[in-house]
């Protein structure tokens, strides 16, 4: 398993494909592009600077848009991810 | 529905041949042109370094004015929507 | 009516021709030019990290000089209006 | 009057011709030269984080020697002005 | 023994050839790619602007996944370590 | 007298020939190379977000070592001097 | 004696000839090289935004290893030493 640090969460990309199932399809702009993702791990959070840990709005399971050129990938037992801070998540479709 | 994370909102642009109606119409200028929009959902607010959320001035429904350039297109279930920070809201129209 | 957010603030610009009844003339040179406005709306204020407004020191009604190219445009009823914030008021003339 | 916001200050410039009087002369040198005023109209202070003003160290009358490119002219009433911050002041000459 | 400062940390770099078995393949993309380590040594953490200290989330032994460009290399009595910050440890593998 | 403000000092700066004197060579490199001087006068520190004065850690009378670059040269009844920031003192030498 | 200010300490560098009695080596590489250097004086440490001093982590006589290209050079009483802000020391070889 990822265990994300501070403010990071672990995503699987949602294709394209899958994108006219969910309702969401992007618009052709010049604009930057969301992506979506579902969240598999979640970071404990940022901590503040009185040293508590600020808690997360996203959680393990939610289905998220997030802007196209943020986070990190990795693949971890054959299957790819996306390392993103929540400051990247856009919004949670519910 | 679409939850924005943070201080973030997401709003139905006010196309330009509305704008004669609501009485707002856009100067010619080289100055960056702001635009209007109706607010269909609201983040829970950014938390501050005390750990503290501070609430939105703005909320559903609102009728706002934005910076051009601000924001991220997403379409859900048909309908276009902008994902805005509450800083890029430069006025609400009452 | 225009309500601007956080620490903006809506002005009319006060046109060249009326700067001598005010007293006020810009001088020629090559530094940034000021110009004159009159307050007609006033934010609620920038929100401390504390999560407390701080009270705005512009008043509707006041005649101010703020940085020339600060600010955005807006047409509102017909009469245009600048939005700034009020850090880029440099003087209240009293 | 001019009242400056925040931490600003508005001085009356004292000219090159007077500087021999008061004791200072500038250097030839390629480094930023600094110039003269006194000051005329003194901000109420800026507010910290904690939404508390902080007091002004200048006051109304203070001879100050100040960075050559700070500031913004203002022409008010015949005469002409320099709107600063007083974090471009570097001395008050007593 | 390396005794790292603030919220750095000082880890052995994972070989690529190694990662077949942690199950952590890393896909060809433009992307940023990460790469792993293990956890040798880890600083007493950040000081808040309160002058409290910031507990660490990284352990010594730890298996983390690292930002590829991050750190600076140092060999120590003839092994090779990276310093990091934390803030360059993407997630740790459990 | 020149009164700097907030975390301002007023030096005399300290010829290269005075500088065996004192012991102190600089090397040639390509690096940024310090220079002496003798703290004239003192501000009164900067201003914490509580509202608090910091105090200097810097006496009038001290000898300093600064980084070469920092400051602004001010004559005063014939005599020069730099207005530096405290953060740009290196070091005292003792 | 040079007394560095604030969270700034003073080194003897330690010369390439040493380190491989100290056991720490450079690779070949086009990362940023560290280097070594022992504390010969600490600064009282920075001051905190309450206006608190927070204590340093270094001591004097500590053997460090540093960014290559951070810190000031200096001679002082016919030797060179660097004045480096301990943020500059990665780590501690104890």
């Amino acid at each position: 398993m990822l265990k994300p640090l501070g403010d990071r969460i672990v995503i699987e990309i949602v294709e394209q494909e899958e994108k006219t199932a969910s309702g969401i399809v992007l618009p052709d702009s010049a604009k930057e592009k969301p992506q979506e993702g579902r969240v598999v791990a979640v970071g404990s959070g940022r901590v503040s600077d009185k040293g508590e840990k600020i808690a997360m709005e996203v959680s393990q399971g939610d289905h998220i848009i997030y802007s196209k050129f943020a986070g990190t990938e990795v693949k971890y037992e054959g299957k790819e991810y996306l390392v993103l801070r929540e400051s990247d998540v856009l919004a949670v479709v519910q």
